[in-house]
């Protein structure tokens, strides 16, 4: 039905709300609709806070006696830290539930199957696929010891991401670097090398016309602890700032981050001394984290890519040729065949002023199941 | 009116017929249509065969009497080496005449007037985005001593056009590589370095599902004669094979490919002891060529962005990320300041398959006009 389409892109604009910060939660969106009006709203704003379809049904109140939930995700049938929300639909008088993705987490699942034992007409997959892109980190993490991680850049057309004088601010425009500002605001990191600290100075912030808009955890890959601690990027503020080192850093260095308020990660170095990017993402999943942008340079981007650790590619392109033997995008070992080399499926495109976005996700074999979140 | 484009597309259609054959002179399609149907259709076949409108007047015979001609571009009022299409069009008895664009060439220009003048009815500017498009290689030609220039490359998302092992068949998928074959299909020549020759020894021809396509000019640039005459390229058959080369290259090494009927070209040289691009374009254009497709590698298309000398670029890029210290399509010097960067406009996109082709004009300083073509 329209209605049931109408409702749940506003259920989805609603669970957008809590994108960034609900983690390791799922960011999810909640309608209360009756005789074709909405009359009570909600979302999941965070560990701890109400699930999307408790804070609807706070806000219908009365008027949720017959009237139809509409929720992002299945609700969920158990008690974490907060109670079940099966049970605040059933108290509600609810009559019915649309939801638009099932909760493939074990402890959580079963809504659906209590909802119609207890006689309340469930329709499920509406608006799906919308449904799962936002819930894309989330899933992930019921399956993965890592987070998502999506690898980030801005290229010319003829694939260099600075003049061969070093120039390269900015080689797309505004509208494109706008939406890498939002990209950033989705995730709940955001990871650079340290050359890109040391040439750019980047302040790792969401910067976009809104009200304190969230703020990823910004990670900085630093094996010998080259980055100056002067930094933008360790800057106070924000969610904070993450270091990931070697025992190669000098104590005295590690410390002056320490006194910035930095959290100094020392992990384990790879064959080449550099910080073990898998153990990285490892630290980071058990931190509650679900999602990584990674937004270069080339050789951590490379890192990334040879080690199979990209979930989804994002790159902006703009339509100019710079030419000459300036550096590219991603760097590492490389694919020695093509038939090795990183190919995306789902792609899609999309126009920024002159520029290109250029998304596309990464098929990778099947990881093993791991302990789901809470 | 619908009827009006309805045939002007047709016309166009027709016109392609000429693409790649008919240069210096342009490509031109036109329908003869009488009552809402079709009672004559002609092209351009090449240099010293019928004009467009004398084909599909002649195919009208008497039903032209009272007809409206479509062409794709103004019929012209001179005597070259076939009388003017505007007498042909009086002597038909036709009554009205549409036209896409009109002829820029002082030379055979005043058509439209002249036939105002005798009582027909006219009108312009039908499709004509379009016809502009078919004929950007001849309106450049009237205004440029170089042909006009196509770069074309194949590039994974990062840029690289082969993985750090060389390995670069097939980048992109056969739809993509069709409609490169399309493109050199379209244009007089195809040109690509010693380089290229060497490591991938292409055949450079046309392979379409078409009978006998029509071969662009092969052309090799070679400054010291490095490519083995053995190569494919240098095969006879098609529109034949130039080397253009230097004084650099030994007399016996350039014997040898004259005597597989290669076109050999003696060019100065630049500062680096290479072919003076420049030079060479200038003399493609004196033998009546119109467009070449650049293809690579990247060194010489490096040369013709350093140089200037690009009017359309051509990428097809594949959902691909193949990492590592790889080639990219674009080297040569390169612009050492974003703002000297080449940029395109009137950008367009295309999918092809899993691959992207994207498309754009390179905006340049308005040259001097020189001689047309006739």
């Amino acid at each position: 039905m329209a209605d049931d389409r109408r409702f749940m892109l506003r259920a989805l604009e609603l669970a957008r709300k809590g994108e960034g910060r609900v983690s390791p939660n799922p960011p999810v969106g909640c309608v209360v609709a009756k005789d074709g009006a909405i009359v009570g709203e909600g979302w999941h704003d965070g560990p701890g806070t109400d699930h999307a379809e408790a804070m609807a049904l706070k806000a219908a109140g009365a008027k949720a006696r017959g009237a139809t939930v509409y929720v992002t995700l299945e609700p969920c049938n158990h008690h974490g830290r907060t109670p079940p929300c099966v049970d605040a639909i059933l108290k509600s008088g609810a009559d019915a539930v649309v939801y638009a993705v099932a909760d493939p987490n074990p402890l959580a699942a079963g809504g659906a199957a209590r909802l119609k034992a207890e006689g309340v007409d469930v329709r499920a997959g509406v608006c799906e696929t919308q449904a799962r892109a936002l819930l894309r980190f989330w899933l992930h993490s019921l399956k993965s010891p890592r987070p998502y991680v999506i690898a980030k850049f801005a290229t010319s057309l003829d694939g260099k991401i600075a003049t061969p004088g070093g120039e390269s601010k900015w080689i797309t425009g505004p509208l494109a670097r706008e939406r890498a500002h939002g990209l950033r605001r989705s995730v709940d990191a955001v990871l650079v090398g340290a050359d890109t600290v040391i040439a750019d100075d980047p302040a790792l912030t969401v910067r976009l016309p809104e009200v304190a808009p969230v703020q990823p955890l910004r990670v900085v890959v630093d094996s010998k602890g080259r980055t100056p601690p002067g930094a933008l990027v360790y800057d106070r503020g924000g969610r904070g700032a993450v270091l990931a080192t070697t025992a190669a850093a000098p104590k005295a260095r590690r410390a002056a981050y320490e006194e910035l308020g930095v959290d100094v990660l020392v992990l384990p170095a790879d064959g080449k001394g550099r910080v073990d990017i898998d153990e990285l993402l490892r630290t980071l999943r058990k931190r509650g984290l679900c999602s990584v942008l990674v937004e270069g340079g080339g050789a951590v981007l490379g890192s990334f890519f040879d080690g199979g650790l990209i979930d989804e590619v994002c790159a902006f392109v703009a339509p100019v040729i710079i030419g000459g033997a300036g550096r590219t995008p991603v760097a590492g070992a490389g694919a020695a065949r093509l038939a090795d080399a990183t190919r995306l499926a789902e792609v899609e495109t999309e126009r920024l002023g002159p520029d290109l976005m250029i998304r596309g996700l990464v098929r990778k074999p099947q990881e093993r199941a791991c302990s789901p979140a809470s």
